[in-house]
């Protein structure tokens, strides 16, 4: 073999016009291949494009026949000359349409068996397990090969910026510490200290805090993180994070500084102009108005209170509800009216799988409202629902009660599924907003023990410290979550740099000074140096990537991800261990057996 | 607390005489504090430099008394006036040397325990485990933080290279499957499938080929890798790798590549010009003339090998090695004839530690050589050695006999050895080259079976394919090294394409059907494909950014690095799981007690 014989002049991406009776030399794969009028047309494929080849049988009837040989994904190298298309013959939807290859030689580089599905043909839908049991051959096919190419774009394009406003990449470490981030952690047996395990970090939190103290001012980190979760859908059991830390800073600055940061990406990365700054929207806000700490923000269609007019109203079955601490909420529907009997109780029957037992509604036609329900209402208070509702003739407004999670839950799936359904937003459109003013303590459900809403190391809202003891549920956190289109983006806070008042929360968590000592003793210790005060923000980088490449699926932005069981199909990962590896770790374990296929 | 109160104009770096009569504000630590004349000098430090500050009783009394009061390491944030130094009181050293900052407001941001070791003094040593205790202190202390400023700018510098060349940064899985490269892989338990595990990649080798595969043509990534090996001074378990893979080309094109690569490092990270193309030296060549594949090119003063000589001799002790498969080699040691006998006994204990069981000398003098052993040789023999050695007068001639790997081994260290004691070489030069033509294969000491000397997906020399069954261990790989001042900074190798020729390799190396499709399995597989020609290399990034700090302690370039012992002392794991963990994932261990301090 003669390694010479590869040497290609130009990718498969970049002949134009301009190219035309050059003498040139390609490599690639057979993307397709095509008999017309005893010329043979294969359709050469890189990661750049695709180039047309011409084998025409009055320049060399030898290498008209090795081309019938030619299959599908086999790899060539040829030479030969750039010519015209011809009138007529242009393939506008190529970059590389107006010109072909006159081929004068060719090598086989390699052959390909069969595939065990089209390359070429990206209309066929082929079935998850196999396009990541074959994902080597699925990134051929194009479309995670250009979210690939996308992700690298963005990641290099936030390195640079974050490096332009002075911030230092700095790598910690992966072999770490258990700490109780929440989800569980990956371990890592030890085989120098038997039965003590590494925990793979769920974040850089506390290095990036410990940089801070150790005047690393302005880090950042594109981090591998882990969790050992159940996944869902838009879960992976490793994941990127872009990890930001600075010191001296309040959060004005680190909301102005990531705008400025997404304004880049997305004008670089896929050309859309962001408009800033982005709106900030108090966590009870939008909790209020959405349902949700992540609105979609594409369309209106708020949540409305309707607590007090059902008070005042003879609807007695939603008066209970109000009465047992229950909630009323509405939204209007704009132009709903004209929805069917049959179509209002399907929402009703979608709601119900969040627990909403039923949805009261009620058209607004040319006569006032109308239903079986408006019996239950005045005039008066009809005409209070219909200005606080903002009901305009042929809306339809959709009533639902329960207690408030249950309500907003159910609420905020409904408004997304309706405005999804009646197109009420532009789906490449951008919305942006801050979610601001977190609560910094929520009570567990089952332990009904006070816990971290952000994380233990979030600073309370400077207004609210003197009330912590008193009454914890008030108090705010500077905690701030950037949300696009109803996808938690980043999140982050300001975080306590006064080791009393670090001591003092962890105290509300009830967490004993064993807890403490065991999980962060260091860490406290670390606080006591001088710590400067600090804030951050951390970004999920395949959810920006997603939402970049618009898709809803975190593995149309991975090269080689897991399954919803954290398994590879592909390497059919994790498996046995080797002979003696666990012997050698004096670690004892049953393996079950994993059926792959 | 207010917020605002610490929002500084300034970092303490940034300063000069163009900012005097401007009001400014800084922010930073106390570095050093001394009362001088009624007024008292601090000096205020973070990551950007250090500036003066002048309290002085004239411009606040109150001020001043607050200013006794700070201790080293205490945060503050100050506003005040920039002023010049005046004659005679500059300080050239620092950047902000010309001027000082009149305080005229002061907030105590956090207060500071006196640290365990001085932070401003540099030049007291601190014993590495309490360094790695405080690491965050440690970092303050400059050193670090100034490698880690340097690994960020020279990270950020190859990617912007690599994108420039089209290449694609692609992250790859850390939850991955066991492959034998060599070291022993860090194992993660599955906790849904009990009794599975993964392994830490020890470099992306698997993905980097498989992305080839998919035809992601130019890949690259700086990747985190693991190996659970014992670990000598220059190792951490988890360390860097700078990844590079490409397709449709050739060593040359990828040495150009590096090349060019480095020449751009070097030149922005610390602004040495490098001259390329780097020398090339085959892998035999640089066996016989260094002993080593990882010559240090600084300094001359070759290996040179005196078989022949000795035959011909009447030095029996040192033929009877010859006759004994073992081999004689020897050094010029320019000017050594001013060493001493004991200085030369010396060296002779030197090769002792590498199982040299002494050295024969001989100096060269106006008269001739003298020495015990020169009565061995006839002039005529005399005069072969001087002209093979380019010996002169005042040089001294070093001769070792041993098997040949225990020569090579005991006269490479001693040649460096004598370089350093003799100052031979200029420490902050750089002598870059290149190591090819490879050996294939090696035999295992210990099985005696073949061995893959790179890993087994490295193509054979092309002209040496056809004697691989016959005379394996005379066959070439493409495989190619580069190496610097001694060190190994990068490795890399044309892959095999072909999947009979990737078979017959695994059956060179013995390796059964089962264990190829228990290990490669779906790799093997994945050759069948149409695989492009590919090749790659891969630099060891802490290994290069020690290179560029001038430092030989691996942990000088890291963040937060691990002991010898796989440990970090900082967090104090590995620890003992925490509860219910085990029990998830089904594994019993018995943790062995770990004593920190």
């Amino acid at each position: 073999m003669k390694f010479k014989d590869y040497h290609r002049s130009h990718t498969c991406g970049e002949l134009r016009k301009d190219h035309i009776d050059k003498e040139i030399s390609l490599c690639g794969w057979i993307h397709r291949r095509r008999d017309h009028g005893g010329l043979i047309f294969i359709d050469l494929r890189d990661r750049f494009g695709i180039t047309q080849l011409v084998f025409d049988p009055n320049v060399s009837i030898d290498l008209h026949n090795e081309a019938q040989k030619l299959r599908a994904e086999w790899v060539i190298f040829i030479e030969g000359r750039v010519r015209s298309r011809g009138e007529g013959l242009v393939n506008p939807k190529l970059a590389t349409g107006e010109i072909e290859i006159e081929v004068k030689q060719m090598s086989v580089l390699n052959e390909s068996i069969t595939p065990p599905f089209s390359i070429c043909d990206d209309t066929i839908e082929v079935r998850d397990e196999l396009r990541l049991k074959y994902r080597y051959l699925d990134i051929r096919r194009g479309e995670v090969a250009k979210n690939l190419m996308l992700r690298h774009k963005a990641m290099l394009c936030i390195r640079n910026f974050l490096d332009a406003e002075n911030f230092l990449e700095i790598q910690t470490p992966l072999l770490a510490k258990s700490t109780p981030e929440g989800a569980r952690d990956y371990l890592v047996p030890s085989r120098i200290y038997p039965g003590n395990f590494y925990a793979l970090p769920q974040s850089p939190q506390i290095f990036k805090q410990l940089l801070m103290i150790s005047g690393m001012d302005k880090y950042f980190q594109i981090a591998q993180c882990f969790r050992d979760e159940d996944l869902r859908s838009d879960r992976q059991p490793e994941f990127t994070q872009v990890d930001i830390e600075m010191s001296f800073k309040i959060p004005d600055d680190i909301l102005s500084l990531t705008e400025k940061m997404m304004k880049k990406v997305f004008r670089e990365c896929i050309g859309t102009e962001l408009s800033t700054p982005f709106p900030r929207i108090s966590h009870q806000d939008s909790m209020e108005l959405y349902g949700t700490d992540k609105p979609d923000l594409r369309f209106d269609m708020p949540l409305i209170r309707l607590d007090d007019i059902i008070l005042e109203s003879n609807f007695d079955l939603l008066k209970d509800y109000v009465k047992n601490n229950g909630i009323v909420k509405a939204l209007c529907v704009k132009n709903g009216a004209e929805l069917s009997r049959k179509e209002i109780d399907e929402l009703g029957a979608f709601v119900g799988k969040f627990n909403i037992k039923g949805l009261a509604w009620m058209k607004k036609t040319a006569d006032g409202f109308s239903s079986s329900i408006v019996k239950f209402f005045s005039p008066d208070l009809l005409l209070k629902i219909q200005s606080r509702l903002k009901v305009e003739e042929n809306d339809l407004v959709l009533i639902a009660a329960e207690s408030e999670s249950i309500v907003n839950q159910g609420l905020d799936h409904l408004r997304r599924h309706i405005a999804k359904k009646r197109n009420l937003f532009e789906p490449s459109s951008f919305k942006f907003a801050w979610i601001v003013d977190f609560p910094m303590f929520s009570k567990d459900e089952t332990t009904k023990e006070l816990k971290s809403e952000h994380h233990p190391f979030t600073h309370p809202h400077p207004d609210d410290i003197g009330d912590m003891n008193k009454n914890p549920l008030k108090v705010r956190s500077l905690a701030y979550d950037l949300v696009v289109n109803g996808y938690e983006l980043a999140g982050g806070s300001q975080r306590i740099h006064d080791p009393d008042l670090q001591k003092e929360i962890f105290k509300l968590l009830k967490l004993t000074d064993e807890d403490i000592r065991e999980k962060f003793g260091f860490f406290i210790d670390s606080l006591k140096f001088g710590t400067p005060p600090h804030l951050g923000i951390a970004f999920g980088l395949d959810r920006l990537i997603m939402v970049l490449a618009g898709t809803d699926n975190i593995r149309d932005v991975i090269a080689f991800p897991k399954t919803q069981k954290a398994s590879d199909l592909m390497m059919q990962c994790p498996s046995k261990p080797l002979k003696g590896h666990l012997e050698d770790l004096k670690l004892k374990a049953t393996p079950t057996e994993i059926f792959w296929d």
